[in-house]
């Protein structure tokens, strides 16, 4: 074992994993909480990798296991001591085990307080970081968005009492309220899953045809629509536009699926602009985490509805399980006389 | 022949047809527009029945033929010169022959003219009715609904200037502003698709379970929460409550159903309430016309909204076709000395 070792820092840190339904993200990272390597494997707990043959019988956790070893299963090997800290629905109750939700407004220590432990046969546990619930008329969940979200706040020099509204689009987008190393409240749209819905399963996506770049005119007149004159008819009479633009031949198939991201963003971003005028505050301070195309489409739609440029962050989910794993005492702060971390400083 | 003629009284006076995308329903109308007999067939354009085996090649014009013989051929065969009038999807891009849209506001006079021919080998050819279509900046188009509305107007004693609102909820729901024998404007909301969509093809059908019998207090749930404090956030995110709900406990798995199409049928009816408020003339008549189970969610949705409690019609499509048949001379309207019939009095 001993050349494999040398191959591998032995100060390595901590391994974090971002583990969704579809994917699972794992990070190396360094006792400064620097990413030293990133692994991208399918197996979301939705899909993980099947026994070798001749294993008999399903076996859910020797399923998350085989995941694990698959993705980093060198990494524990050559740092067998290493912490293991996750996000995500792997906490969810068709995970590897079922992490509680904590209650909004929550804290960065709340959370590290709350980590649900999972012994493995062979190694050290995991760890697995809570999801959030918002008890309200409408209840709202999320989970591996806080960590995102943590990592957001870490990287940002915010005032102490500044709030911050955070973006997370995708298959279910969150808008995120909070302070530093604090998560006050959220939104959630299923944007992202009704936008796949609607193509691959209506007769929207009938007359569609793929694009080879994205039509940002296309997407820019769905926003107009959903803001414009006509914004009374709502969703429902909206999206009905793409097919009969279409028809009358007034919007290209290769402009049809464009043109309903910008119908359902424009909605989506309507809808935050509404509870924003509600809730009477805006925070002076706005970021998109996120996949960079989608990122950049939800920034000009954002702009349309007069909000200020976005930031954009990157790498959220490692910085945050690593700002829990030290909020938790899994890894230790490195001292005053260490070099400055990128993440770790906050 | 003649024992079979004796089966179907000589003066049959109409074939008419319902011709959509999934199915075929045929009416076999007496001399004063009495339907005779009713059937219904599961060939829509999208399904037409199979060549029989060994008949070389697809043919489409012979695989409409097959789906109009099996559904009426003895209908045929026992009044060879009976006029054949049909409505629907059939005059699509798709369907047998293309038939025209007539532009917004049209008459019955003006779809009786516009009437598309399509010969046949043997009998008498096939009338298909034009298709509407409203330009404006979201353009609009129906393709059998118009026939439905002059169905609707038929069987209504309207004032002559009197204007009508006819809701025709299902698929792709119709919402359409009329007076005696004249369509003038129409909205389209795509909620029962969107709705099998949701349930069929996102994570919100994966907790829901059959309910024995509609639940009313579910959907009147819904509903609510469409035009209640929170309905700034809007349709994307008002959908997620029903797995939030759901996992908190607050929603059972047989009400979640019930609850989205609640939330659904409630955004179409707010955004009707804002199109009306725009327009600032509210019909006093209100009729729905569609599936039973369909018209009673959507009169109580209807009377949440403050609306005055629906007339429900029915058999709308086959009146409308032999309103249109007597206005193009296909048929003739009875003289003086028939007893009245039911629907060719207007």
């Amino acid at each position: 074992m001993a050349p494999v070792r040398f191959l591998v820092p032995a100060e390595a840190g901590l391994i974090a994993l971002d583990w969704g339904t579809s994917a699972l993200r794992a990070f190396r990272m360094g006792a400064h909480g620097e990413v030293l390597e990133t692994r991208h494997r399918p197996w979301g707990i939705m899909n993980l990798p099947p026994a070798a043959e001749g294993v008999a019988g399903p076996e859910p956790n020797a399923a998350f296991e085989r995941a694990l070893q698959d993705t980093c299963g060198d990494w524990l090997t050559t740092a067998p001591g290493v912490p293991l800290l996750a996000c995500g629905m792997v906490g969810s109750a068709q995970g590897w085990r079922e992490a509680k939700y904590l209650p909004t407004p929550t804290s960065l220590d709340e959370l590290a307080r709350g980590l649900t432990l999972v012994a493995r046969c062979d190694g050290p546990p995991l760890h697995i970081v809570p999801g959030l619930l918002q008890q309200s008329a409408l209840p709202n969940v999320m989970r591996g968005e806080e960590t995102q979200v943590l990592g957001v706040l870490a990287d940002l020099a915010l005032p102490a009492d500044a709030q911050v509204l955070i973006g997370l689009p995708g298959t279910h987008s969150k808008w995120v309220r909070a302070r530093q190393g604090r998560i006050e409240q959220f939104h959630t749209f299923m944007t992202g899953e009704v936008f796949a819905a609607l193509r691959g399963h209506t007769i929207l996506g009938k007359t569609m045809q793929a694009a080879a770049a994205p039509d940002d005119d296309a997407f820019a007149r769905g926003l107009e629509v959903a803001r414009g004159s006509d914004a009374a008819l709502g969703l429902l009479s909206h999206i009905f536009s793409t097919r009969t633009l279409g028809l009358t031949g007034a919007l290209a198939p290769t402009a049809q699926a464009d043109y309903l991201s910008g119908l359902l963003i424009g909605h989506e971003v309507a809808s935050l602009v509404r509870a924003q005028d509600r809730t009477q505050t805006t925070p002076q301070t706005l970021v998109l985490c996120g996949e960079p195309d989608l990122c950049r489409r939800y920034a000009i739609a954002l702009q349309t509805y007069g909000f200020a440029a976005p930031t954009i962050a990157t790498q959220a989910t490692a910085t945050g399980l690593w700002e829990i794993a030290l909020a938790a005492g899994l890894v230790v702060a490195p001292g005053p006389s260490s070099s400055p971390p990128k993440t770790a400083g906050n």
